[in-house]
């Protein structure tokens, strides 16, 4: 039997291989076929990941003959012999999946010495120091990464051996020293795991590959998976390439560049480089390595050449490139190409300025920018003059931009402890680590005092769209002690700090942030987005100032005003609870007699900024009790406020606590009780849509019944609100356009959604809640237990954040199919909050609504998702048309 | 254009016509046109009821010319004339629905009489003193049910005449007495409806039967329906029918019979009667009549004539018929006959005598019983040793079987309060009215001084099924002052008494009760049962001693077994505990090896009454803050017994405190997180089977996983649960059969039944839980809303007792489709406390579910209910071959 192709050599490949070969091999491929120089070698698929976890960690069939072939290819292509004491062939393995993981693998570097090729490099580079330091850091890895010792019992021999020589740099250390180094290496490797390590290439080889697909699984991969949405069915490959080093003295080095400025979109070379190093120093970020404009007056030659190689890759991949490379006693190799990782405002400026060079359309340009990272453009920056009165402390690398403001923590575990609390914090490290990504995920920035705009912190800062400041060598840590210091001054675990992620400014204390002002390639940006939206985006606004921001940010109406928001400003609390404790229905009457004014003029203040647009008004929605305290001593204080006994009060509380309230007596089941209270606010909307109607506006109000779950609900309240509009058009003798609807967000509405439709007008389906009743999940105590369903992969998100397509879904469509049955022309959005989650937003294109809905900030984001689903779907037709 | 028929003579009309004409009219036509002396008249169909309604309380186009048509007529039979001076026709105007609701609506006598009719009635009977007297009744009724006076205005008129005549009884008061009464009724309605009362005869008929119709909606005859889930749409009929009197003299009267007893089910006549009265008199309990065998002595003609027309009856109507007779100047006339209501012992009784007596085939039999009625049969009586010493206080009629222990209350206000906080209470009154029907319905029993077996308390408690002990009236009730009395003793507001309302016997104190004995005719009914069921029948039993009653019961296996009620046991919760606060996982295993014996032993014994059927075991489904206290005082005593600081204990309470634990951390979640939990549970069922199959009992362990929202929870769980059989199998060296499903209770199991079919052996709907999330009721916060909810119509019925169709219905019969296609002998059952509710199972019949599963008590009626599903299925298919 034939065995399947497991195995690839890096000129069978190709960029369109990234499932199989993995984003790293698939490049590397792509690269040689087009001329760069590459070091040849080969790549194990992602497949094989998937077949050594279903065979219980074993390889399939077959493939120990492959990777032989291959690695005979390699040889010849080399002319080096694996394991050969004059002429050894020493390889790096590296994992590599589809998508871009940086830092979340592990890697295994000069694999194939052992104790005869070291001697073997060293004949031949002639350099006994590079030979030993080259074996020992070997040994140090694979002891670490393939045999699992733990790292610092590597390091503490490390350090012996300085404190032994009396020197403070691994530099200061000589051949000898490294030599001794390696035995004390092998015997740890004993001591610790009762086996010594492997002599044999190919076993190393063998140890190496196994390793990597372990690092698959392994916890921070998970939980970077996690973060990123990435399937973790997709596996990882393997790498398996012949090694070229930056670090054989000063005519060698390693660097990595981005063929723009990953932070601005500048069309500038963009990168940092060390001489004399390997390239894990640079990602490390333990030593700060220098800027790529260095490398033009140091090696022309190579800069040169890079040069070309930049021109070459963008025009080739028409997107900006991440590049890894190294020169080897003055020779360029190239190691990596990938799409580059960008900020927003960089992806937006290299998407409008590629479109402008001619080198994509606008479509592509839509598809380019991702809709979630738009976030960091539209959130806080600091106000400028706030920064020039406040106490600069530091300037670091602006390494992901926005602001940070927050109280300082040291470590991931203390930010997230302290976020569960509901502190705002700032993680503050030397450097980070994949430990730390939990800690970057809750912390509202990130703090670095070592490592580039490359580092670790800086490309996983800018992944998530999080503000970072990298590099700030000005600042000491001390993470054991709980504080950092900038000169003499100390700044203690729990001071505020703020930073500038777009300027690299650190201050000491809390300054105050700012919108963002919306202008230049953002407009042309979101032009062309609306050319290719297909579905309306209107915004969650509950108060005028929300609305003109989300006007601003294009909204095309009002998906969801939330009116209870508006009960809980000072001065009205009062007549709310009056309606509340009120003993019969006239006092209730008289209580929202009070309100009836105050609302009125909320909505004419809304109706008025979106003037000309609809703008849906939801009823009162929580239980009464949300309104009244719990606590005997704040009870006291409004029963004295409102006049009432204390008893009377407390009896009250008592009597509307709930047990799930989430399940209790919400929604439009006070106005069935209340009939009183749906009339108060139906009078509040119809009086101010008329009064402004009189006076030249256009409105278009938009009644919502929220948890409906029954068609008689909505008949008995519509009856009410159509008799109240119509009165109120009789006594204010003008006429105007409205909508009684229903919000859908218990299941049972889904279900009968065919019988409600014949009452309700428009449907807006709550998500939200009906997630939390889809699947039995509180949403205030699912806390518990997400981490366990994440973790064991029960599910793949939070459902929370992006709409569970399967169950909750398959719901909204039913109700949507439902719906139209009965109602043809039945307006359809969404308005929970996965209306700004995009894939949430393709789910409801896809399925036929008419609009999302959600908060200002994301409208953005929702348009350019609603954009690219309406291009993916047409890109997915055209090539099902070309398949036919 | 000519309109539709609206109005049927009696001659034309048919017992098969009672959705049209009602139940009165209907068989009031049939014993017309079978020849028993049926005074004539007509009835007004019950579309004109809704119609009458759907056009604002409107007579249809047609209806009055109809009518009067129908009143020629009646004339013509009568050779009377409507409002003629000399020969006057008098009408009864009365309403008839469909389905009865005894007393519940209203009901005019002696229409037709003014001034001047007066006069004939008087000429022609040649009696003064009854011609005002029933001048007197019918402005009194008229007065209060057509023109909406209040009652006691004429009360008050009334007992203002005989104080100033010095009397005691309206029968002392003499023509003359009577004459000025009319005048002084005339004026009250003048006075309190500023309007006369009307002369014209036509105008009474035109008013009455409004009245009769706007009787439908009142709020008594609401409650009653949705007390007795009768749809609201169903209407009533109107029957005007010509006078006859039972008040004209000692050789008139009026009485009601069963033809046989609805109590006992005995073969005899049964019945009561009153000389000299109107029909009203016997119903409104307010004279105690005679029983019906001195009838027999006192007019042998008339009795026998009965008799014959009650053999008639049975033979025509192959059921036992309550029918309603009057006699005027010794000629009977049938003024009523209909299905009679009786207890279980009565129906199963009369059933199986019917089959014998060659009436009824065994279907017919099988069809005739209630099922929500055996529970009559299936619970409490009174221990007989404790009656022996119990103190015996009273004795009155035993109007509905059972035995009733509870608090005294007088009112029904009164008993719904104290029901609400918990009491068991006794509704004691004079005598009852359709006002008491809520207090009714929360109490345990009811007991009356006054009114024999077919009063008003008799009649509602028996359609209830609830124990009654009527007329007793050796006591004498003071509902104002709080007490009754019996001789000098005083019996208050809150003391307990107990009631037997088989025997009618009234005892001091709280009395023990016992389970009921299973024997004779039951046995024999519920094996024609068994012999038309196709669904199973299993019993939800946590308990060796609740399995035993359900096996007796006919339980084919035990669909739940809830293993968290079994953790509440002394000597057990402490454990339990422990396992909660235990700090890690090591410390959790420990508390759980100690339950581990406990909860085997507890199998053992189930499995061992179970032996050779299956036994669904429930894992652990509560959340975890269910097995801890939330009071200060409770903590502190628990924490001392746990040898820990309360500190600690209030800790862990404070951590799983949930905002709505209905959607927190429970279900498989507990076991996802604890998998040691699951592992306990099912090593102790897995050593459970093992250890009793080794003695050669047959046992068949389900396994369910409770709380199920996606397929990965029950694949993580089955895995883990599959491995310690196979282990168990092992180390006890035998096999057993065990499968392994999942209760489907949350809608995204429902929406997704196909993906956990491919894990699931089985599916069991956990409907309780299930209606929870499709409507968003929480069952525990619902109460405040669900009156309102019935009474304006939303829900015809509560959906925690009878299954939702068209919502939660709808997602069971999704699931089991899904379900289905990917596993298609799953096996699918039911073990929400629908499964003991009739309509609910017919339902799970129809979709095709394997079996229900529902309390042992409630065992019997699932059977009946399911066979009658069967039947009704049969014989729908029946008629839809003939019709095609």
């Amino acid at each position: 039997m034939v065995s399947k192709k497991y195995v690839y050599f890096f000129d069978e490949g190709s960029s369109d291989m990234k499932k199989l070969l993995g984003g790293k091999g698939a490049n590397l491929a792509e690269m040689t076929n087009i001329g760069l120089p590459v070091p040849p070698g080969f790549t194990i698929t992602t497949e094989v990941c998937n077949l050594f976890y279903e065979l219980g960690e074993k390889y399939p069939e077959g493939l120990e003959e492959q990777i032989d072939e291959n690695l005979k290819k390699l040889e010849e292509r080399m002319g080096l012999k694996f394991g050969d004491p004059e002429n050894p062939l020493l390889v790096s393995v590296r994992s590599g999946a589809a998508v871009s993981m940086p830092g979340m693998m592990d890697t295994i570097l000069n694999l194939g010495l052992n104790d005869k090729t070291v001697k073997g490099l060293i004949a031949k580079t002639n350099n006994e120091r590079f030979g030993w330091d080259s074996y020992r850091r070997f040994i140090q890895m694979f002891g670490d990464v393939v045999m699992g010792v733990e790292h610092a019992k590597f390091e503490e021999a490390l350090q012996a051996k300085k404190d032994k020589k009396g020197v403070k740099y691994d530099t200061e250390l000589t051949a000898g020293d490294l030599k001794e180094l390696v035995e004390e290496y092998k015997k740890i490797i004993q001591e610790e795991k009762g086996t010594s390590f492997p002599q044999d290439p190919k076993e190393q080889l063998k140890m190496a590959i196994d390793a990597v697909f372990r690092s698959w699984n392994n916890k921070r991969a998970i939980t970077y998976r996690n973060l990123h949405d990435i399937p973790h069915s997709l596996g990882t490959a393997v790498n398996v390439q012949a090694m070229v080093f930056g670090n054989m003295g000063d005519d060698s080095g390693t660097g990595v560049a981005f063929t723009r400025s990953p932070s601005t979109g500048e069309n500038e070379f963009y990168g940092e480089y060390l001489t004399n190093a390997q390239g894990e120093d640079v990602v490390a970020g333990i030593r700060t390595p220098k800027p790529i404009s260095e490398l033009k007056k140091e090696m022309p030659e190579i800069y040169e050449q890079l040069m070309q190689i930049r021109e070459k890759l963008e025009k080739h991949y028409r997107d900006m490139q991440d590049i890894e490379f190294t020169f080897q006693k003055g020779r360029l190799y190239m190691l990596q190409t990938r799409t580059g990782k960008r900020t927003a405002a960089a992806a937006l400026k290299i998407a409008v300025d590629m479109v402008n060079e001619g080198l994509i359309d606008t479509k592509t340009a839509v598809v380019r920018v991702e809709p979630q990272q738009l976030d960091q453009l539209l959130h806080k920056q600091l106000d400028p003059k706030a920064k020039e009165k406040a106490e600069l402390i530091g300037k670091g690398l602006p390494a992901s931009p926005g602001a940070a403001v927050g109280r300082v923590v040291f470590d991931a575990d203390a930010a997230v402890r302290e976020v569960e609390k509901g502190e705002a914090v700032v993680l503050v490290r030397t450097e980070t680590s994949p430990e730390d990504i939990q800690g970057m995920a809750v912390a509202q920035g990130i703090l670095t005092a070592r490592g580039g705009m490359t580092s670790h912190a800086a490309v996983v800062a800018r992944g998530m769209g999080k503000c970072c400041v990298a590099g700030c060598e000005d600042i000491k840590v001390f993470e054991d002690k709980g504080y950092f210091t900038v000169d003499e001054k100390k700044v203690k675990e729990g001071d505020w700090i703020t930073l500038d992620g777009s300027t690299g400014e650190v201050f000491l204390g809390k300054l105050p942030v700012v919108d963002p002002e919306i202008t230049g390639d953002f407009e042309i940006f979101m032009k062309w987005v609306d050319e290719y939206r297909k579905i309306g985006v209107r915004a969650n606004a509950d108060t005028p100032r929300d609305a003109e921001v989300a006007r601003k940010f294009g909204a095309e109406g009002i998906g969801l005003c939330r009116t209870e928001h508006m009960f809980f400003e000072e001065g009205r609390i009062k007549a709310v609870r009056e309606m509340i404790v009120a003993s019969s229905e006239e006092e209730r009457r008289k209580a929202l007699m009070k309100l009836l004014p105050m609302q009125k003029n909320d909505f004419i203040e809304i109706f008025k900024v979106m003037e000309g647009l609809p703008v849906t008004i939801r009823l009162l929605d929580p239980p009464l009790h949300e309104f009244l305290p719990t606590e005997d001593e704040a009870i006291k204080e409004i029963a004295d406020d409102l006049g009432i006994e204390f008893r009377e009060l407390k009896a009250t509380v008592v009597a509307l606590h709930e047990m799930n309230p989430m399940l209790g007596h919400r929604g439009c089941r006070l106005s069935i009780t209340y009939p009183e209270i749906s009339e108060m606010q139906a009078r509040a909307i119809f009086e101010a849509a008329a009064e402004l109607t009189k006076k030249g506006y256009k409105v278009i109000p938009e009644v919502m019944i929220p948890v409906v779950s029954h068609v008689k609900e909505i008949k008995i309240l519509k009856e009410q609100i159509v008799a109240i509009a119509e009165k109120v058009m009789e006594e204010y003798h003008v006429k105007f356009e409205y909508k009684v609807g229903t919000m859908i967000e218990v299941p049972r509405a889904c279900i009968t959604a065919d019988e409600i439709a014949s009452e309700a007008e428009f449907f807006s389906f709550g998500t939200n809640d009906l997630t939390q009743l889809t699947f039995g999940f509180s949403r205030d105590d699912f806390g518990k237990f997400l981490p366990d369903y994440l973790e064991k992969g029960i599910l793949e998100k939070d459902p929370f954040a992006t709409l569970d397509r399967k169950g909750v879904g398959e719901l909204v469509k039913i109700a949507v199919e439902k719906g139209r049955r009965t109602r043809k022309d039945i307006k359809i959005g969404i308005c929970g909050e996965h209306g700004g989650d995009p894939s949430s937003v393709e789910f409801c294109y896809l399925i036929g609504l008419d609009y999302v809905s959600c908060s200002p900030y994301r409208i953005p984001i929702a348009r350019l998702a609603a954009a690219q689903a309406a291009l993916k779907e047409e890109k997915e037709k055209e090539e099902a048309k070309a398949a036919s």
